[in-house]
């Protein structure tokens, strides 16, 4: 009853059990009637349908706040350590989904700051150039420029540190320590740091001079942040923060967590078709040792990176998803043929996204928030 | 050996005894050499030769690399909590006849930021509005506006932060626990704000894309925080920070450290005449139970307020000064006439320092840091 897993912002290791994650973080299940409530605005993505977004907290009072006439805006963000792969899109492809159907106002934050006090091989001018290629790829997803505001910690930081100065003043060491894990060791730059991940949940409230819900779509590894927001918000006079959560997307050796730390297993937004066909031909499969025996006892998607791939975000359609299942299984496919497929769609995908990014670079300058200069 | 008193920046309590805390934070007394040597710059000051200004920290290296032609800066400031009072003003006082003798520019930081997250009892309105109130005493002691710049931290946070960000990933829970006292139960804010205090000390430097060094002229229950940002420099590339410390200024009670949290024995910037008077009437004094025992027995001044006032601030004459311990041993003078005398030289110094606070307000505006809109 103990799993032998970790998940904090900052790591994930073991393999992740996300019912027992749910009980550990003490957030809410995703039920049938929210995915019903959710699929009546016409929010009902692959991604919800499919569980990968299956965790949340709030989304009902959000909801009816909504019906009620009181319209919520959305935060997300990226730490910027290093190039945008596949699994940091998943979030932001779902986010897009809400602010078109929702019709919110989104701000992505850029934690230039945190890279850089929890990552010791990192300077600020380095998380600052990463901080802009990985807006780019946030950018190239299609916000709406009219609803969209960039952050980035160092130059918005006059906006957001009133916010954190309110924040930390209710939180403790002692309440760092708990939910985030850390030690003495542990630099007070880091320890500080969840408030500024914490402000923008109040940002557009503090800046409308009115209480306006936030969502918050992410990764289940970032709740820890937000359950100190939270914690904090009612005494601040503002709301909780509401939060929907994906799991994690998965690395290309069958790992629980893409990581950019294995460039071999991990696609990134920039890489080149014939990367993306190399990484995908070494991707972890649920094969057999010889086409022989894959013929004679078929394959097993359960553990198969490639089918977890177009589970994610690169077969929406369920009819084809289930007959490549059946395929597999009966030995009718093979996995080269599987990846062969797989490596077409990453590559149209990224042709597209690149050529949007390209875009992006004309009017980032427009979306930042307080129109800094980048 | 370990006596009972307390000094960090944010209490002092106890009989301080300035030799041992010398000891305790490792500084250097200010020896007869080095009060010759800034005397012959000019720089011998009332609060110098009386060892006021008694402690330091690399004053001799600052001196050597001025002599060289290097010139440095100087970098004072002020936790907004209340009304200025004269304790507040003496190391602003010394800081202005710095800045004339070596021509240095001076930058004030006013930290909002600190004394709400120490104060239970504030908001951040109400640290930034005592703040405007603490800068406009600054001016009024006649810094050459050229040659001043007024931070606000919550104002200049986009130009302390990246710095503070560096210094505080230097910075370990471990280090400020055993510098500052922190435990468990401090918040998160308080642990990380040493590193908004460090960031001045190298504004020059990073403004002017060069190595410059920073003097910092400040009451030794300051230096702690100065002793982290020093550790710090060397390794992001920065000079230490010098520093020349002031013993407290105290209050009319005879105590060792005036304190706002004793109106009736703390002389504010503002007070009228009247309340000098009457608080000076007050005033604890090393004199007799009677006119007539005094008279017969002489009073006791090294004990008297009233006479540690003239001391550090109101009676420059070192001949009148002697003449007047040589009157109050030997019963010729009362304290009534001390008082009455004291009275009329704070009262004189109030009448011109409101006048001058007054001017201040039509530049303040123009001696902020970054023109930020006061």
């Amino acid at each position: 009853m103990s799993p032998e897993f970790k998940v904090t912002p900052w790591e994930v290791s073991g393999e992740v059990d996300y019912d027992v994650l749910v009980e550990r973080f003490g957030t809410n299940r995703i039920d049938e009637a929210l995915r019903e409530r959710m699929a009546s605005y016409g929010a009902e993505h692959t991604l919800l349908k499919r569980n990968v977004f299956y965790s949340h907290r709030d989304m009902n009072w959000l909801l009816d706040l909504y019906d009620k006439g009181k319209p919520f805006f959305l935060y997300t963000g990226r730490g910027p350590s290093g190039d945008t792969h596949l699994g940091h899109l998943m979030p932001w492809i779902f986010a897009k989904h809400l602010q078109d159907v929702f019709g919110a106002t989104i701000y992505f934050q850029l934690t230039d700051d945190e890279k850089y006090l929890f990552r010791s091989d990192l300077e600020l001018e380095d998380t600052r150039s990463m901080a802009y290629q990985n807006a780019l790829d946030f950018l190239a997803l299609g916000f709406d420029p009219e609803r969209t505001r960039i952050i980035l910690d160092t130059e918005n930081i006059h906006r957001l540190y009133p916010l954190a100065l309110k924040v930390s003043k209710r939180v403790t060491f002692s309440t760092a320590k708990a939910v985030f894990g850390f030690d003495n060791s542990n630099n007070i730059g880091s320890i500080f740091y969840t408030s500024i991940q914490a402000a923008p949940c109040f940002i557009e409230s503090e800046m409308k001079g009115e209480n306006i819900p936030c969502l918050i779509p992410c990764g289940i590894d970032q709740d820890p942040h937000f359950r100190v927001a939270r914690d904090v918000a009612p005494v601040l006079g503002y709301y909780k923060p509401a939060l929907i959560h994906n799991k994690m997307f998965p690395g290309l050796e069958g790992g629980d967590k893409m990581s950019s730390s294995s460039p071999e297993t991990t696609i990134y937004t920039t890489d080149s078709p014939k990367a993306v066909k190399r990484k995908v031909g070494k991707a972890f499969t649920g094969g057999r040792v010889s086409a022989e025996e894959q013929r004679a006892e078929g394959g097993n998607p359960e553990v198969c990176a490639v089918f977890k791939y177009k589970f994610f975000l690169f077969e929406e359609d369920d009819a084809k998803l289930d007959e490549l299942v059946s395929r597999c299984r009966s030995g009718d496919i093979l996995c080269g043929e599987c990846k062969a497929d797989l490596s077409a769609k990453i590559i149209d995908f990224l042709t597209e996204h690149q050529r949007r990014r390209g875009e992006a670079e004309a009017f980032i300058g427009d979306v930042t928030l307080d129109g800094f200069d980048w």
